[in-house]
C-alpha cells in the first residue's frame, strides 16, 4: 500500500505557519496529522475558497486525498476551479457534531471538527495522473465504486478539471463536550445545559427509475445503508 | 410579525448579477427566494469566505437571518470577522443530500442544496441592534433558547462581533434525483445506478455532567430529538 509506505515518512505533527497557527481558543486547535486525516476521510464535500475578480467566492465541491495531497474536482465549481494560475486557495472541511447549549446565550456554541488547508493548487494535465486522482476522489466518496462503474474515457478525462493541493499547510480545530459555564456564576441559575448531538447517516439506496428490472445494488453500496457518515 | 410584513414587499424572485447568474448547469440554478430561505433555515453553520492578506480564507461559523439580511457571528471565526471595512465576503450554506451513483464515473455527482451570498458586510455597533441580531442568531440555531437562557449582558455584548450582510445578491443551486445517464449509451452496461441518500438528525440531549440533579431539559430541546436537520 502506497498510503502506508508514505505515511511513515511524514511527520505526525502538522507544521505551523502564520496562517495555520492557532491565534485563539487554543484548546480547540490540534496539531495531530491523524486528526486532519480523520476529518478529511469522514466527509467528501469541502468548501473551496478562491478569488474571482478580487473577491472571495466559496463553493462546495467534492474531493479525495492521498497522504500528502488533496484532489479537487467538481462540476459544481467550474468557474472556481478555473481560477488563475498561482492563485492561493483555501479548502475547508467541517463536520457539525451538535449544539452546545449553555446557561447563557454568550456561551452557546457548536461542537464541530474542521480542517482548513491553504495553498496554491496545481492543475493536473497528465492523463495518467488525472486518472489516478479521479480514482482517489471516486473511492473517497464511495469505496468500491471505481472498480464497479465505467471509468472515464479519454474524452471524459479531457473534459475534467482536477486540481491537486498540498496538505502541507493545514489547520485543525475540534470542539467536543459540554458547555463551559458549568462551574461559573451562571450555574446557580438552575437552567438546563448540555449538548444536542447531530448525526448524519446513509439511507437505503434508491434505484434510478430508468434501471431495468433485475439489476440489484452492489454490496459496497448496500452495506453502507444505515451507517454513520461523518 | 415583522418577518411576514417585510416579506410582502420583497420580490419572490432573486435578482441576478454577474456574480449570481448561473453560468452552467443551468437546470440546477434556482431564482426562487423561497428556495434561498429554505436552504438558510435548514442549517445554522455557514462557510464564510474572506480575504486575509490578499488570500481567501474559509471558516465555518454560525448565522441567523431576517427577511433581508444575514447575521454572522462566531468565536470560531474571530480573525475572519475582523476583516477590513468595505471588504467583500462570500457566505455559502450547503446541504449534502446524498451521492449520485451513475453508470459511469464521469456522471457521478452529489445531490445538494446550496446558497451563496455575496456582499460587503456591516459590523453592528449599536447595542440594541446587536441584541436583536443575536436573538435572530440564537433562535435560528435553537428555537426557544433566547427565552430560556440568560441573555447577553453589556460586557458580553461588547465582546461580541456581529456582522450583517444583505441577502440582495444570492445564488441558489439545487440538484435532486437520479443520475443523468439512464437513457444514454451506458444504460446497456447492466450496472446498478441510483442515489444513496444522506440524512442528518438530532439525537437525544446530553446533560452537562456538572448539572445538578433534578434539572430536566426544556421542552423545546427535548422535542427536537429524533427530528431531521437539514
Amino acid at each position: 500500500m502506497t498510503q502506508t509506505e508514505n505515511a511513515t515518512t511524514l511527520s505526525r505533527t502538522l507544521p505551523q505557519t502564520d496562517r495555520t497557527r492557532h491565534n485563539r481558543l487554543r484548546e480547540q486547535g490540534s496539531l495531530e496529522r491523524s486528526d486532519l486525516e480523520a476529518i478529511l476521510d469522514a466527509a467528501f464535500v469541502c468548501h473551496l475558497g478562491v478569488l474571482v475578480d478580487g473577491r472571495p467566492v466559496v463553493v462546495p465541491t467534492v474531493y479525495g486525498r492521498d497522504d500528502t495531497r488533496l484532489y479537487l474536482h467538481g462540476s459544481v465549481a467550474s468557474r472556481s476551479l478555473a481560477a488563475e494560475p498561482d492563485a492561493p486557495i483555501c479548502v475547508t472541511v467541517t463536520h457539525v457534531d451538535g449544539l452546545v447549549l449553555a446557561r447563557s446565550v454568550f456561551e452557546h456554541g457548536v461542537n464541530y471538527r474542521s480542517a482548513m488547508i491553504h495553498g496554491v493548487p496545481r492543475t493536473v494535465t497528465d492523463p495518467d495522473e488525472k486518472l489516478a486522482g479521479l480514482q482517489r476522489l471516486t473511492e473517497h466518496a464511495t469505496p468500491g465504486q471505481w472498480t464497479y462503474a465505467r471509468r472515464p474515457n479519454r474524452r471524459e478525462l479531457a473534459a475534467t478539471t482536477l486540481l491537486v493541493l498540498s496538505l502541507d499547510e493545514a489547520s485543525v480545530k475540534i470542539r467536543t463536550g459540554a458547555p463551559d459555564d458549568g462551574a461559573g456564576p451562571d450555574a446557580v441559575l438552575g437552567l438546563w445545559a448540555g449538548t444536542l448531538p447531530l448525526t448524519s447517516r446513509w439511507g437505503a439506496p434508491t434505484a434510478d427509475p430508468l434501471l431495468p428490472p433485475g439489476i440489484t445494488a452492489p454490496a459496497h453500496i448496500v452495506a453502507r445503508a444505515g451507517t454513520r457518515q461523518g
